[in-house]
This record gives structure tokens, C-alpha cells and sequence, in this order.
């Protein structure tokens, strides 16, 4: 099956996309404008993306002392990706977009992520912008937003910081008021701030002429003190070079200095880079600090930045689902033409006969089905995921709110389900490759490395466990777990119908019956550390439990269009559903033994004895 | 607990090596010679071998047309090795070596792996010499046996072949008797080799002054045909340069060409190598054809070459383990010193408070322990290996064959275990890392590339499956199943008697029976195909059984040196061995549900449904 046809079936025969063009929103669409998008996106990530993926990972970016250089490809591709109209394909007309459903924004981008995942760093500068159009003023976003979203500049998001990592309570950027006029610029009350960021993706480089980052920052008390918690954080715009109020350059650079570049794993195709702002090195108007533009109200910034959140943990899932497919396919292919060995058995004794394709060996189907499970479900749960973006902008009243609710919920499961099992997914490619997946000639071991990102970066597996069950699970009196358990009884009533799959629908009660009961005992004591001792055995049970359901509702839906699996499309779609109702749900019950039970051995060891 | 004081425990308070040195081969040894070799092998590994892991990794090998370039760092830590006598540690004192049992010798090498698991190959050396000794002639051994135990010359391997990989059946390297009077050269029959290896670890450089290169090729029959099979596959010693019955280089290189370096997701250290035989580059009197000297009779290389293979996977094994503990320390140091967050709960939420060291949040500890039990018990299996190797060679006829057949039963899960697990643990320190993890300025990324290869060499994963399944637990009418068995009961019975473990005891006996009933059901159609369908799940569980024996073992043997838990070394082992029958052995299920179903999901898909 060919990632478009995947794709198609997903998005049409399963999510019914085309039928969003009911809406008003995106009624000047249809199956043909959808169509010719992807069309667009599968080529260009074929001629400016995939060709280039070993470059960029071997061309690592480097700094000549003046600027970051990165090679041709990477310019290449960013500009083609904005040529094609992407980066606001989702934003409304009259700002230059196409009113596309995120749907199919979200299914036209994993061309790009299967491609090449760190040629471009898009995500991360439509994120900005949609961010701004949210909470910016009208100035903002003429001058910042609509730059970005026509590629002429760049975003970022700096968030962590050194001594805090993950710990935004604890960011120690200041910002303060620049001069006795700071209410008065036109382009947001002015500060200027001092603070260093870490991990800052595409933080610099010479893509496009500015760089406008959105900063975490602290406005000092009366007595001069950073209000501790998150309570005291406020956002703003720090562009990299200063502008004016129609969006020239002015000529001056903003005090944003690159302090280093991060040498990593893999991803190497984007910069990484830590960041000091208002170090002195450029100053503005004479004086050290780096100019920022408030968005939004002060100490509110961590709720205007949450706004991006979902979208970015959804699309962090999604990088990692399509370098499990990039893996799938390469291992795919390689396992449909390597001959090797000889069937088990009497009858792979007669070894004057050729060897056979490697891919008639049991254990690479294994292999093969256990990738195809993981990628083509965490696949449709990424797009289903993006589908309740579309149904809380455009959906009735109680249909937006139910997806809002069940994307809080299920946003967690997208982001590090994928995270988690893609990158074993690359594992096994790489094992199907043998020893030439090992090497640097094959492309499977780079997409482990480059998966390898993702249970790190937008909040660490660790912190998306914590959120599901510290937080998600528990939201509104449990509102979005029920509706999350409806959706899944849907699903099974339907499959109870149909012979070969009413075990698997079972199976899936079951299971859900067993998260509810560990949800409960995890928080029968009602201590937090208590309960969240065993968040991650929790989240990986649940994600298990979630993708059971995505399989269970896509399979239902393959055979309801052709019930005599005729095609094999069907028999892919109800093998792996088989693969994951077999082989990885039964998984559960070890994870959630340990939820159940609160166990205390990991948080009881005395530290001396590790 | 460092290292060492884990291996003290294990080696001395577990295994009770000491008690060895109550065997005639080994009675010049007591606790301090054994003691003195650890000093020295952890001096060497901390000198000589840790500080240049990294150097290894930045300058691969390469070629500069006429010789492999390997950095200066490789020749020290080469020398330092060889000067340490480890290369015959384990040999007899009149060739030079220290009847050092192999247990210690085992453990003495864990401080290399753990230093810099790619910088030396010294294990082909000594395995390839070890193999000499057993099926060579009195002149194989004196000129290439002694040269290698000196680390005067080095040792490979060469089985795989471009075209046949794993599939050793279809070996195309031809060996063509060398003159009418090639039966009469002292250094052993001669032959002309022509053919290609690929994956030839160590197999150019110039840190010695010869390779001794074992080979595995065919000698056609009557008719120039090969026979097909391994019946037909003899061994040679063919060396890089020729030498003649006195050791000394005769100055003529052998017709062994460098035909390319392979380029190595991590491991880089080694080089690995295609090399061509008998291309003609090198012309030996002035004919082509790699000069090869016949070791034992001919079509019985693979009988020979299996001499060699147990050994080989343990200490592959070992390697895995020790990445896999050189991630867990660097982990545990960065977890103690690190600040970050604060605890969940109401005593977290005051931010005016410093942050915590990370060490103190619960889902940091279950990463730390969970690194603990894969390595610590993989370790524990390792050196229980390395002690049956021992128990073969001192012990009583009847032990000794016990110790053979065992040895059979749990090589497999030596080698796949720690490559499975510790890789795993080896994602779980870069976890703890977070970002800084996935940076080339913290060594955990390198541990988890470099972990990676283990799966592949020495036999896959699926190979090493198909071993246990289809040969090892059937073998000899079960026997070795049975024993293994036995020495669990063992356990089981002492432990049962223990408070603490009770529970553990009671759980690892229904997982021993379940493995018991899975491995009947596989086979019960008699048909290898279906019983071998889902031979990895097998040994996953199989795996994970015996990791939990072992736990069971290492911690009632702690209580009943310190029953009041007053050491930590106690606690910690009682925690990690609780952790593994909470968190690891119920996870063998989902592994068995598989197996004893024969499970038909992967094999019955149609390839186009892929």
C-alpha cells in the first residue's frame, strides 16, 4: 500500500473528509481540491525533500562566526514548501490562505515528515503565526502573522530555558518596560529582555530575512523580583532584526545573539540552537536588551501559549508516525527483494534450491505487520485527531465542544504513542535490513535516530503521562473520558455485527473496562504522588487501549465496504487489526497491574541502593 | 553501587567464584589474584579506554589507499590491553597464559565494554585463537595460535558473504587445493581461496602486524561443483600477510584485498570490513588465489566454527550489558545532580521553593531501576554463563555436561536478552537526559547506537529464536529444558521460605509452568513452520523467565547475607528484583498468547496486503 492510498482511505472511505465540504467554511472545496493538494505536497516532498535527507543529516548546520549556514537542499525546500501555499493553508482567505480543513493540511504535510522531517521546520513558524492571529492585535499580526505565514519570515517558540528544562514555573528571562513610552509602540507595549533559551529549533539561520521568535518571560514585581510559577510568565514577540510598523527591516539587528549550536542524534537537519537575549552583544538604540513586543496581558502567557500546544503535540505525533512509515516502506521493499535463507522446515532443507525473498520468512512479517500496525493506526488516529481540530472550529455547538474535550484527552496518546512505537518501528527496520540497516548506506537508521527526538521534544513522555492522568482523565468531572469511552462503544457495537471481528470488539471492552478500573484505583487514595507514580505504564496502557479502538473502527469500515475482502486493502487493513488485537493489546495487563496497585518500588528505593 | 562493588557481589557473594580456586587448574588463584586482575583490567579501561569512546565515534576508520587509519587512542588502548596479559587470561601457564578462570575473565572484560566497547576487538582475537587450539595442528597453534595470544597479530572472523548473509548454506568462497603437493605444506594443507566476506569486523588495520583471517569457504568437489548445504563448508586460516613455520613474515602479502569499509550507525571503532579473496591484487608466487591452510578435516568448518559461536554470543551478550550499565551510571550521576520541577502534589506547588534534584520524581526512579534490573541481571546471567563455561571445563563429568547442556538452553538468552533490554535501557538514559540526551555532548546517545548492532552480529534475534525454539529446548529429549527447570526449583524452594519473596517465587513458578505449556503447544502440530511462526514472542518470554530466576537467586542470596536489608547493596537488589516480577515477568502473557496459538496473523497475510 503506497502512503497515498493509505491516505485515501483514511481520509475518505474512514474520516468522510469530503463531506467537510458541507460546511461553510470550507464549501468552495471538494474531493478534486482536495486532490490537487495533496498532488502538490506528494511531489514536492519528492523532488525538494526526500532526495535531500541524508544531506541534511550529514551537512549538519554550522556557524561561520557571523551566520548559520545550511546547505542548498534545505533552502531549496523551504522555498517550494512556500511556493505551495502550505503554511497557511489552513488560515482564512482574506490573510492569503485556503480555507483547508486541517484534515487535509495535517494528511498533506506527512508527505513532507515522511520525506525529510528536519529539511523543514515549518510547523513551528505556521504555529507562531496561528498563535498570533489568535492573540495578537490586528498591528501584530499584519506585521508578524501574515510575514510568516507568506514564508518571508520565520518563527520560533523559546520556552525552556537552561537551569529549567521542562520547568516553566522556574523560566528566569526579565522583561522590562523600555523607556516611559513603552505603552505607546505601535506594535505592542515594549520591554526589553535579558534571559537565555534552550533548545530553541531553527532559532537562527539565513532561510528567510527575520526570525520572529515568541518568547516565555518574567515582568518583575514592584520590588523588582520574578513572580515565582507560571502565574508571573508573559509572552512576547522578540523579532531577530527590528522592523517598522509596515514590515520593512529597519536595518537594525534586535539583541538576540546566538549563543551555540546543539549537536544532535539526529533531526540535524534543523538548527538547535540556545539563545541569548539582550546580552549587549547588538544593541538597540544604543542599549543592551533585547526589544519585545507584549502579546496578550501580562502574566498570561503561558494560557496564549498553550493555544499552540495541541496542534504542535498532534503534529510532533504525526513527524513520528511518518518516519515509522518512511522505515515501513524502506524495510518493506527490502524485504520484497533480498533473497536470503530458506523456509523452516523440511521443506527449506534442499538447499540447491534458490533462496527465497526475505519477506517469506515468518519473522520478517512479523516484523513487517508489527510496523505496518503501529504506523498506518497511529496514522489514522493523528487524522482523526486533526478531524476534531476541524469539528471545534466548524462543528454545531456540542459537537465542538465534545472535540475539544476528547482532542485534551487523546492529544497526550497522539503525541507519545507514536513517539514510542514508531521509533520501535524503526528498530525493526533496521532488523529486517540485517547488518546493512546498521549502516549509514541504508536509510532506516537515520529515521531511528531522527525518532529517537520525539518522546523529548514539545513536554517529554514523562509530562504527557502526567498530564493524561494527572490532569486529562480527571478534567470536568471525567467528561472526556466518557465521551472518549462512547466513541469506543460505537465503534464496538458495530464490530459485535461483524463475525471477524466481534472478538477483537470484546477484547476492546474489556480493556476499557480494566482503564476505567485502574483510573479509579490510582486514585482511590486521592494523593497525586501516589497516583501518578505509575503515569507512564498508565499512558502506555490507555495509548494501546486507543489504538485497539482505531484499528477496531477502521477495520469495521474496510469491511463494511467490502465485506468479501475483495480487495487487499481490506485483508491489510483487518490483518492489522488482527496483529495489534493479538500481539499488543494483551500488553495492558502488565502495565496496568502496576497502576492498579500504586506500586511504590520505583518512588520507596532508598536512593544510596540504585 | 559502583561497578565493581556490583561485581564483587555477584562474583564473590553469589557465584562464589573463589571457591574455584579449589580446582587443580586453577589453585595458584585466590581472591587476591582475582582482585589483582580486576585492578588492573579497571586501571586500563578507565585510563586508557574511557576517555577515547568518544574519539572512536568522531574518527571512524578509513582507508588512505594503502592502509586503514585507526586514531592514535586504538593503538594505545590495543597496547595497554595486550600488556595486561588478558588476551590468554584464561589459557594454560605454557603458552603464556594466567589459568585464570573464565568467570573472572568475563568479568574483567566487562570494564573494557563498559569503557569503550568499540575500541578494541581483542575478543576475535582470543576467540579465533581459542579455536586454534582446539581443532588446529601442534603448527597451527605454535605459529598463529601463540602470535595472537601475544597480540603480536590479530584475529577475525569470516563467515557472511554479500549474496548469503546469515544463510551460511550458501557460502560461495571456493578453496582449491594449491599444487600437486598442497598437502604437504607444515603450516596445514594449502589452498587457493577466491571469494568475497562481508561484514568482517577488525578486518583491516594496522594495529598489528598480521591478521590471522578464519574463513569459511568450500572445496568443490570432482566435478568444480560446491555442495550445496553446510555439509560442504571447511575452514582455513588464511593470513593478511604470509609467514612462514617460524612465525616471522615472509615478507609477501597474502591475495587478501580491502575492497571497502563499511560505514556504521555507531560501533565505530572496529572497522568492518568487505574484503575479496583472491581477486588477484596481491598475487601470492606470483598466482592468484588467497593462500589458506586447511584447520581440522574438510566439510567440517561449521562444527569447528560453532566451537567458538557460545562464547562469541555470551560475550556479545556481556557488550550489550555493559552499554546497557554505562547509560545506567551516567543516568543515575546526571539524576543526583541535575535540579529540575518539584513533586507532584500539593508540596510541589510552591515554586518559591528550589527545584528537586529529578532523581526525586517518581517516573525518573522507575527509568533509573528499570536500567538497574535489565543490566544488573543481565549482567548476573552473563557471568552465571561464563560460570558454566567454567563448570564444562573443571567440573565433574556429570557437571560438566549438565553445565554443556545448559550452557546450550541459555545462550540464546545471553546473547538476545542484554541486546534487547539493555538497548532499551540505554533509550531510558537518554530519557533521563532529556534534551541534553539527544546531544553528542552527553555519552548516552553513543551507548544507545552502539547497542544497537547487538541484535544484528553473532545471529539475529530471529536467528537466535529459532535457535532456542527449534533446537535448544527440543535437544537431547528436553534435557536441557529439564535442568534448567531444576535449578529454578532450586530457587524457588529457597526463596519460597523468605517473606519478601515468597510472591516472586510463587509468580515464577506459574510463568516457568506457562513456558512450559507454550512450548508444548508450538510443537504440537509437529510442524516447524507453525511452531516457529512466533519464535521471537517465545524467547521474549522465555527471556524475561529467566531474567526473573535470576533475580529471584541474586536477591534471596543477599537476604541471606544481610536478612535485616541493613546494606543498600541488599535493598537494591531485593528493588530491582521486585521491580522486575512487578513491572517485566507479567508482560510474558501477552508473548505466550501468541505462541501457544500459533498465531497465523502474520504468515496467512497476503504479501500485497502489506
Amino acid at each position: 500500500m503506497s502512503l497515498r492510498s493509505t491516505l485515501d482511505f483514511l481520509l475518505y472511505d474512514w474520516l468522510q473528509a469530503e463531506s467537510l465540504n458541507q460546511r461553510e467554511r470550507f464549501a468552495d472545496h471538494s474531493r478534486e481540491t482536495f486532490d490537487a493538494v495533496l498532488d502538490t505536497c506528494e511531489r514536492i516532498a519528492r523532488e525538494k525533500y526526500a532526495p535531500h535527507n541524508r544531506t541534511v543529516d550529514t551537512q549538519e548546520p554550522h556557524f561561520d562566526g557571523e551566520k548559520v549556514i545550511l546547505p542548498q537542499a534545505t533552502h531549496d525546500a523551504h522555498k517550494a514548501f512556500v511556493e505551495s501555499g502550505m503554511m497557511s493553508a489552513a488560515q482564512d482567505y482574506e490573510i492569503g490562505g485556503m480555507q483547508l480543513p486541517f484534515t487535509l493540511q495535517a494528511a498533506a504535510n506527512s508527505f513532507f515528515a515522511m520525506a525529510s522531517v528536519s529539511i523543514g521546520s515549518n510547523m513551528l513558524t505556521s504555529g507562531n503565526a496561528n498563535l498570533l492571529m489568535v492573540h495578537g492585535t490586528e498591528m501584530q499580526k499584519d506585521v508578524f502573522a501574515k510575514n510568516e505565514f507568506s514564508g518571508r519570515w520565520a518563527g520560533t517558540m523559546c520556552l525552556s530555558e537552561p537551569q529549567a528544562g521542562s520547568s516553566l514555573s522556574d523560566v528566569a528571562t526579565r522583561a522590562v518596560p523600555d523607556g516611559d513610552d513603552f505603552q505607546d509602540d505601535p506594535l505592542g507595549p515594549r520591554y526589553r529582555l535579558t534571559g537565555n533559551k534552550m533548545w530553541i529549533s531553527s532559532g537562527d539561520h539565513e532561510l528567510t530575512e527575520n526570525i520572529v521568535h515568541i518568547v516565555l518571560a518574567k515582568i518583575p514585581d514592584e520590588n523588582g523580583k520574578l513572580v515565582p510559577g507560571t502565574r508571573g510568565i508573559s509572552l512576547f514577540i522578540v523579532p531577530k532584526r527590528m522592523v517598522d510598523t509596515e514590515g520593512n527591516l529597519t536595518g537594525e539587528r534586535n539583541d538576540v545573539a546566538l549563543a551555540g549550536l546543539n549537536h544532535k542524534l539526529g533531526w540535524r537537519g534543523t538548527t538547535n540552537t540556545l539563545l541569548n537575549f539582550g546580552e549587549g552583544k547588538y544593541p538597540v538604540g544604543g542599549k543592551a536588551g533585547a526589544v519585545g513586543y507584549l502579546v496578550g496581558s501580562p502574566g498570561k502567557g503561558l494560557h496564549c501559549m498553550f493555544h499552540m500546544m495541541n496542534e504542535a503535540r498532534i503534529s510532533v505525533g504525526t513527524a513520528a508516525v511518518m518516519l515509522g512509515m518512511a522505515g515501513y516502506y524502506a524495510s518493506l521493499e527490502y524485504a520484497k527483494t533480498r533473497p536470503q535463507g530458506r523456509p523452516a522446515g523440511p521443506a527449506g532443507k534442499d538447499s540447491a534450491k534458490p533462496q527465497v525473498r526475505i519477506i517469506e520468512h515468518a519473522d520478517v512479517r512479523r516484523m513487517l505487520l508489527a510496523q505496518k500496525s503501529y504506523c498506518e493506526g497511529s496514522l489514522a488516529l493523528s487524522l482523526y485527531c486533526a478531524r476534531l481540530v476541524d469539528e471545534q472550529k466548524t462543528g454545531t455547538p456540542q459537537a465542538g465542544d465534545d472535540a475539544r474535550l476528547l482532542l485534551e484527552v487523546l492529544t497526550p496518546i497522539a503525541k507519545s504513542w507514536p513517539s514510542e512505537w514508531c521509533l520501535e518501528a524503526n528498530s525493526l527496520a533496521i532488523q529486517i535490513h540485517g547488518g546493512y540497516g546498521y549502516t549509514r548506506d541504508f536509510p532506516v537508521e537515520q529515521y531511528w535516530r531522527d525518532n529517537r527526538l520525539n518522546m523529548i521534544h514539545e513536554g517529554t513522555h514523562g509530562i504527557q503521562a502526567a498530564d493524561l492522568l494527572g490532569r486529562k482523565v480527571l478534567m470536568e468531572a471525567g467528561r472526556g473520558m466518557k465521551l472518549l469511552a462512547a466513541r469506543m462503544a460505537e465503534t464496538m457495537v458495530r464490530a459485535a455485527k461483524v463475525p471477524e471481528l466481534a472478538a477483537h470488539a470484546k477484547a476492546l471492552g474489556e480493556a476499557l473496562q480494566r482503564i476505567g478500573t485502574a483510573t479509579q484505583a490510582a486514585w482511590s487514595t486521592g494523593d497525586p504522588r501516589s497516583a501518578l507514580t505509575n503515569a507512564v505504564p498508565y499512558m502506555q496502557a490507555f495509548g494501546h487501549t486507543v489504538l485497539a479502538w482505531i484499528w477496531l473502527d477502521v477495520a469495521a469500515r474496510a469491511l463494511e465496504l467490502d465485506a468479501a475482502k475483495a480487495s487487499a486493502v481490506t485483508t491489510g487493513k483487518t490483518s492489522a487489526a488482527a496483529y495489534f488485537f493479538n500481539y499488543e493489546l494483551p500488553k495492558i495487563g502488565a502495565w496496568l497491574n502496576v497502576v492498579e496497585s500504586r506500586d511504590p518500588t520505583c518512588t520507596d528505593m532508598p536512593e544510596e541502593a540504585f
